[in-house]
């Protein structure tokens, strides 16, 4: 299976790398506007490299019109080019395997199936979080429970004073502390407990979130922050404490690994 | 002891920091063009962070006029910038401890000679490989040895397809091979024989440069490469390999910690 | 007639602004990384304007989806980026109003002409010269006469010690000299003399090219420089002086007007 | 005089070339991110380009050490950078000719001070509006006037969708409506009227403001607007009419020429 790569010199990358080349995949072709990318070496030093998406696109189209495939693009650019990086992927007739969010408006959703459809190609998202092992305990508790459950998430994912001045503190280009780092939750709580009924926020700044989501059968309480001294990712329900904070090593080889065979992650 | 830093997304710079932590520093504002910057939450989550010069400099300037000195301004940015930061550091009343190759062209040196004895402040260059275990051990036998010696040094330094298309391999701003990867192999040698009194370059390409160094009391035959399957860093001294391809740890902070006491490396 | 532009902070969008608003089409998106785009008010002060191609790719994505067409996508962007916007404008089924060069290489024209045949929308190239008064003159003249014809171009365009520094300076980004500022010279003498069956450069370097190229029925002598003091843009045929250096006023609209009647230039 | 030039590219240098031109300067060199610099090859073909500022401070330097002073340094860039820059022409001996406002912050006025004093250099804003002919029979009137006065200042200088998308249309870099289009009214003000009592913003959103100003002898009402259809700049200073839309031309040159004489504006 062939690969290429949006957004290579950024955080997440290397572990998109680790999980191609964990399946087995091939990585052929990579972009970012910054070179720092020396990470390549170590996972597939002959993918080509290029810093302007343009040159990227020639070489991919030249590769389609040559009948090499490239089978999917794993998308690890800045939130708010995410769609238009997987219409990208579309169009060269490959899969997309997207960082979440997928979308910061829910209007753009709406084309992404579109063209979906159009092109006869998938949009994935990384949903690596309801891989891990707490996840699907708690997935198999909930899923059992009858009746109602009382639910609080603590979140606290300490950044410090550079994430303001990064795209990540522009709200125009994360999307804002719900969409870059309250994704992860959200997704988690989606996923256990299905459509929110209710959004109740009581308090929002720059640094944190407060407030409660409702569902059909919960309230989550929910305290969401970058404002502190350690990591706390810990969802407590009914009484009883699932952390987050560990044991993320592998999930996103296993998420891509599901991914890449065509299957819904759960 | 407080520290800016430039360049603060690259390769390098976490061993800067690492540096800086280790020896009791406070790195009070970084600056990139890149805001792939999380690494500054390991060492220092309160320092400011700048993806504009400008921004940076105001910041700076703004802390001299308070009378909060910025002691020292680590420079990782890429080569050919190298002496124009070396300057900003002297500007704002700072010594500034640069990566090798401090300029690409010999008469920037002497514009820096100038600048530090205006300013009454140092440059000092990164000079790591000289602490490198083996490195004494060679320095104390060729400090000894009367006669002449026969000197090989095979430097191979894979680098994948990417290094074409970054900065390093631009001639314009890395100055090429030589002055990107052959400066620490280059640094070595004048440090061991003293000055050079013959090169004979006998071929040279993007990825490779073979040919001879004369020193006063030994003729060095290099190979220098980035195309290969594995690393090697040998110099074979009359017969004897001394390798330089393990243990690099913790000399960034060695020679950080020298050069912050006011001294000469070595 | 809906259009969108790439490159609206460059040197040649005024024309093509001037253009498009002459033929009574509307500009409604606009896209150049430069924002220094206020000449926008003199034309269309509606029109949108994206600094990211992908936002930019988004709008134009969604109109589609909303049935709003954009008809055309004028292409000033730096040459070697011609052909990946040109992919872009057929992608959004938009015709190309392309500036001269297409492409840098040859085989990316065959990816063009593929991607035209696949999505059933035209590349058309803005060949303004043939337009000229003394072009004309010289076609009817050449279609005419029976044997051959002896031809010097004296093709002299000063520019300054920018040129050198910016993309059309870069080999990699222009194409060099022939491609930059020849292309105009080239593009009529094909269109007066017919297929190149001979090229003989005689000298070239960074301000320069001097050659033959050889026709069937002549031979022109080329000096073709960005060196000098005065403009000069001559077609001597035969002894006689066609002057292109002036009179270039509407060629920009009169071949977009010919062009967005899905005509061919000439 | 020898004058260096920041930000070529954008819609302000042609105006500061002119000037240069015209008061016999010599332009050695000029610095801009985007390389849209044709304009030079009207003005100043030898003139020295360069894309990044690190290059630019290196030749400026190498200018320094070599004797040949660089007098002034005209600053064009976008207002946030100004100080910076005005920075750095004080730290290469020049004199700095800036565009307004020098600073965003009043904080910021104070460290550009202390710098003047240091390098012993001088700040000039190019307060060009002082010398229109309209400007100057108001001031006479104003300054012959004893009682109050009644003035109404009505400022529409309407701008495209593609301001809000500049530079310009960003508060953090243009320090929003009133210090990148309101300064030239709040310039005039002050300078008829003397200095500020009562600020008193009666409506404010990114397309306009309106408020009134009190001073020692009058109260401005004020209506500025990037929203409308026609341009319009009046002052109505008791029932009469002070149109500032027209006569621009040469302004710029007047007042580059009376600060190159080391005066003061008016």
């Amino acid at each position: 299976m062939n690969f290429a790569l949006i957004g290579a010199a950024g955080y997440i990358a290397p572990k998109h790398m680790e999980a191609i080349k964990s399946i087995g995949g091939n990585l052929i072709a990579a972009v970012d506007p910054h070179d720092s990318v020396g990470i390549l070496d170590s996972y597939f030093p002959k993918c080509s490299f290029f810093t302007e998406f343009e040159r990227f696109d020639r070489f991919c189209e030249k590769l389609r019109r040559n009948g090499e495939r490239i089978d999917y693009v794993s998308i690890c650019s800045p939130n708010y080019l995410h769609d238009a990086h997987c219409r990208f992927a579309l169009r060269i007739d490959a899969n997309a395997i997207c960082e979440k969010p997928l979308v910061l408006k829910n209007k753009n959703l709406d084309a992404l199936e579109d063209i979906e459809r159009e092109r006869n190609k998938r949009v994935y998202s990384i949903l690596q979080l309801r891989l891990h092992p707490n996840a699907i305990r708690l997935k198999s508790l909930v899923d059992k429970r009858k009746g109602t459950s009382i639910v609080r998430v603590e979140y606290v994912a300490p950044r410090g004073l550079w994430y303001n001045y990064s795209w990540k503190g522009n709200v125009e280009k994360s999307g804002g502390l719900t969409t870059n780092i309250g994704i992860h939750l959200f997704d988690l709580l989606l996923w256990l407990f299905g459509p929110v009924r209710l959004v109740d926020v009581r308090e929002t700044n720059g640094q944190g979130v407060k407030g409660t989501l409702g569902f059909y059968k919960t309230a989550v309480s929910i305290n969401l922050s970058i404002d502190g001294d350690t990591s706390s990712r810990v969802f407590s329900v009914n009484g009883e404490d699932y952390d987050f904070t560990k044991n993320f090593t592998g999930l996103h080889t296993k998420a891509t690994r599901i991914l890449s065979m065509d299957m819904d992650l759960v």
